[in-house]
């Protein structure tokens, strides 16, 4: 049987991304049966009806196609001002038109948010999962994963090497296969 | 004494957008002693800390100029997905940043929606206000503004001739311009 | 094989309560496997911790076994001030509590609102959503259910006979029913 | 010239409560021109539009008439469920109501959100701050106020006693009370 494939956006486009660290540990710890992999967003045009009347971009067609081939998605996130980067709304308004062909509807989906402060992005948090709903990204509600402090979970070379940090995100992950399973 | 200079962000690029269409009308009613302009964001890059370090793209810069001339803000925006687009929240990202030099802090602001269906982009609204809080936009309680139905109020030409519309926004700017005389 | 249970939680207290109606409505069209009923809330006193220190008020403890035996919950809310009603948000504290007995927990459940204007009462359905996800219901996704101008919908009798809106409901529940079935 | 009146609610009815020994700490600490006090809002029955026509309950014209008699309120909560608590949204739900009788209009707010985790009350904050929009309390956007680790801040006694907290109760009362004058 093939491998579930599970898509993962990362709000930042930063280098040294956090986020997208985040990103690689869970790529590089994948359990059997799941393939994960990152789907770029950088490259997408705003969004704009426009756009989709007669030959959209192929940034667009390209996207829409490469979400359309997953089993299962997954959003790590940073905050910017309190609500989420526009890069990533971007990718999710883009891949849900034109009307009638969301590629998202009724995939299983899961939030990841961080911060470099305390409260872990609970803004861009919820704010996403707003947009889940509407979209029909059958979104797990717990656990609930706020990274807080993120900074301190790498090593120089960019790797995350906090073992409480890996704990949660394997715990986080074992629930999230179960409720692709379920779904 | 010198027009205050209110900025308009509009959150949608496509040509015939009805909320540029809402724009148009406001900035061709603006009231004495008040003037009123679009200020355009669909060509800004996205967001990206690493675009800060050195120098920053122009048209970073001369965004960030122009948001700080102005004495007052006001969004008129769709909603995508229950949220709001994603080259609105860009803008907002890009005149915030970078750390310290938040072009918005401390003007008084204002929001409205807009939406084809019944419910006036309420999603976007009050996400967007959650942003505002964060960058330090005072934002006008009320009157809200979610206009439902936008489609209706505008002639083949696109102005905009609905008269109850005409009313409402009249009412709307009136108080939008008392909140800015108060702050 | 016995019915499923589902109850249902209603936002308002007031006698003539449209949601209550609405209540009504999908009680008296429950299909077969399911048992729909309404649970009542009123009569909690406000959640406070210290009650929960040695005996807990009666109220608390039917109402939490009430919760228990159930399979599936159902929201029905008006909106208050952009947000739930204080009785609704109480009955949700008081059956999450105390800690590490929470009786919603892994339940599937859905949320209608509704508004005498054009809105729906998106405010609340959303806020009640936030919600929703700490208490780890698994909350539906689509279709949403946003039902503006509701007080057309009945008869002198309080009965709920607009067929757009019976059509809307019925199509609702049999999504809740294959949500229910799924989770 | 009389002292400003300023109102504070307190989001939880724990005798112990954090967030009543947060607010002990302003009352005591009110500066020149200031009169801060605690208003009760657990005895308010539940708001329920009925109750309304004809006699109202005392509870609900005394708090009416306590709101309506002062120059500013300050929302002290804690998160419940990523929400406010019940007992506080009642208490804005009453003196909002009956149509047209709104006791909050126009009136200067802050929010302050505290939990003994390290997320602060975010959600609880910013879903106050989406009904203090539409009752038309001119929230202050900065600073915001999310107090995590609560329960560090208090000596045995239950006095606010640690110095950083202190420190940012003191320059948050500061710019509420700036924020006060403007308005």
């Amino acid at each position: 049987m093939a491998n579930k494939q599970v898509g993962i956006f990362v709000g930042s486009l930063r280098k040294e991304s956090f986020n997208r660290k985040i990103a690689n540990y869970l790529v590089s710890s994948s359990p059997e049966g799941f393939e994960m992999k990152i789907l770029e967003i950088g490259q997408l045009p705003f969004y704009n009806e426009d756009l989709d009347n007669g030959n959209p971009p192929k940034e667009f067609v390209d996207f829409r196609d490469a979400v359309k081939g997953l089993d299962a998605v997954l959003f790590i996130t940073p905050e910017y001002n309190r609500s989420i980067p526009a890069v990533l709304k971007n990718a999710i308004d883009v891949a849900s038109r034109p009307y009638g062909k969301n590629m998202w509807d009724g995939k299983p989906g899961a939030v990841i948010s961080s911060s470099i402060g305390a409260i872990g992005g609970f803004g861009a948090n919820h704010i996403l999962r707003q947009s889940l709903v509407f979209i029909n990204v059958l979104a797990m509600a717990q656990p609930e994963a706020y990274i807080g402090n993120v900074a301190k979970n790498f090593d120089d070379s960019g790797k995350l090497t906090n073992e409480d940090c890996q704990k949660f995100l394997d715990a986080f992950m074992k629930a999230f296969h179960n409720w692709i399973e379920k779904i």
